[in-house]
Order: C-alpha cells, then sequence, then structure tokens
C-alpha cells in the first residue's frame, strides 16, 4: 500500500500525478522532452539509459516500465539489447560510445561527483558529442529522480510482467502523456 | 573546468540550463512550483529539505545555495536552523514535525525503497499530513536529480561565501527565473 491516499489500483507515477497533477505535468514534460523530444540519441538509446539508471536504483516499477518501452523502439532485431545491459552491461552488444554513455549514466546514479574527467574523455574518444554527454547526465539524474518519487512513497508496482509490456507499447507509441490529459483525448 | 562547453564565469545550473534551455525551462518551473507554489509547508522549511539533501549528496553549490535562500526566508531570528540542520538535523531546534519530514528526506536521498512505514507513521503522529510527506519525498527527490545535474557535469562551484549570499537572496525575493527570463527583465 502506498505510504499516502492515492488512487487504488493506478501503478507507479500515475498514481503520484493524480495525486499532485500540478507537478505531474511539469514531470511528465520533461520526460517527453528529454525521452522523445529532439536529440542526437536515439529514443530507444535513452529508454534504454532510463532503464539501467532504474535498475541500479532497484526502481522495479520504473525499470521495468522503460525496459518494455525501450523493447518495443528498438524492435524485435535489437530488443535483445535491453536483457543484456540489465544482465551485465559491460558485456552487452551495444556500441562501445552507447556503453560508455551507459557507464556515465552508471555513475551519476552513484553521486554527480563520481563522473570523473575520465569517464568523459572515455565517451568523447568514442565520438560522444557535449550534447549526448549532457542529455546522458540529465537523464540519469532526471530516473535518480523519478525512481526515488516512485519507491520513497511505495506506489504501487505491478508484479504481472504483462502489465509493463501494455505500459512500454503505450510509452512507445504515445510517449509521457499525464492521466489527465490521456482521460480526454 | 566543467566536462562540457558552457558558458564561462556562469555557476551551478544556470550555466547547464543556458546551455540547454528547454529542459533547463522545466527544471526551474518545476523548482518554482514545489519550493515557491502553494504548498502546507513554509518556504523557507522547503529549502530547508533542499539544502539537507544536497547537503547529503556533497552537492556545494546547491547545499550554499539554498542554505543562503532558506536563511533569507527564515530571517534574522530563525536563520540559525539552517547550520543547526547541517551540523546535526536530529540535535537541531526546528519543530519535531519538521525534524519528522527531514528524516523522510534522508531516508529518500538513500534510495525510494529506505522510507518505512515506520518513517511515515512518525512524521503522521507529530501532525504531518499526505499532501507534506508527498511534498518532502518530491523535494528530496528532485534534488537528488538537481545534485547529480549539477556535479555530475561539473558546473562552476563559487567558494566564495559573499557569492552565495546574493543567490541567496535572489531566490528569496524573485524565485527560480531561468537566466533568459532574468536578462531580459
Amino acid at each position: 500500500m502506498a505510504h499516502i491516499n492515492v488512487p487504488e489500483g493506478i501503478p507507479g507515477i500515475r498514481s503520484l500525478v493524480m495525486f499532485r497533477p500540478d507537478t505531474g505535468q511539469h514531470l511528465y514534460d520533461l520526460a517527453q522532452l528529454l525521452l522523445r523530444g529532439e536529440s542526437p540519441l536515439a529514443a530507444a538509446d535513452r529508454e534504454l539509459i532510463a532503464t539501467y539508471v532504474s535498475h541500479l536504483n532497484n526502481c522495479v516499477f520504473c525499470r521495468n516500465s522503460h525496459a518494455a518501452a525501450a523493447r518495443c523502439l528498438y524492435g524485435p532485431d535489437h530488443s535483445h539489447h535491453v536483457d543484456e545491459v540489465l544482465a551485465d552491461m559491460q558485456q552487452a552488444a551495444v556500441s562501445p560510445k552507447l556503453k560508455a554513455l551507459l557507464h556515465i549514466a552508471g555513475k551519476t546514479q552513484i553521486l554527480g561527483k563520481a563522473v570523473l574527467p575520465a569517464d568523459i574523455d572515455a565517451a568523447r574518444n568514442l565520438g560522444a558529442t557535449d550534447r549526448e554527454i549532457h542529455d546522458t547526465v540529465l537523464i540519469a539524474a532526471t530516473f535518480c529522480m523519478f525512481n526515488r518519487y516512485v519507491d520513497g512513497l511505495a506506489s504501487l508496482t505491478p508484479t504481472d510482467e504483462a502489465a509493463y509490456a501494455a505500459m512500454g507499447q503505450r510509452l512507445a507509441e504515445h510517449g509521457y502523456v499525464t492521466p489527465q490529459r490521456a482521460s480526454t483525448n
């Protein structure tokens, strides 16, 4: 049961956004811009960064929902990257540049100061631009917020894998739409 | 030196917001709503929660700037609360309810799942409402993001205490206004 009185049966962040819609709108708009807006990083790669950080923060709701979104966005030929990264990021069959960015995301998850010049240089030597490094750090930092919001208030975490597959499909197709906006569409 | 090419001499998050203004606008709007918008928690207490979490995350820029803002908002008779909380939160001369909320913020800083029902019950028994608990967790989670964004990209951290006093005054008087908007005012 959630720590505060949120609508019953609504999973994860959606229940918290229904509790306080004004902050929720900013959170969804930020997620939409960061994960779906214009960026040199593919939307699938950005969802993978979100999934990896949520995994490191042991946030099951965010990990499973964003893993499902990443699988949809990668498509059947590349969706295996998601489970590879969750099992052992360093051994995953993703590009060296994406691996270096995931490494920076993992350092950001620990603490901002854990990101060292050597981590940045490694990514840059593999072709990462300032904008890719910026977006990686901000996505990782943002999920350190979302993960703590979702678990810090003990919002509902579904245990049914099919529920996440449906969420992933919705996130891949429609992006980050608040419950309020979704219900009026 | 920052990890990416941001405007020189601009401290902390302001330099990052000048690098990517569209995400920056959402971050500032979220801070303004959470820290200055309508809430059962006083703005000074909300700045104190932000300061405490930034201190736990060892983010000197955020800790010093929000400590300065909290001191301004508490005013001369109560500004000592800020240094008391930074020295030893449990011994600070703040209300038991605020201490219970700061404890929840500290748990959120560790990880969402570290917030236990007993932590929530303790705050509730001292009069904390659902909304106060929600806002405390979201402010704490949000600063886990801001702290990582600021330090993860190694943005400029001034060492001059007077610089923070000026920032605190500006934040107390004008709230969270992006560099873009401030420069057109």
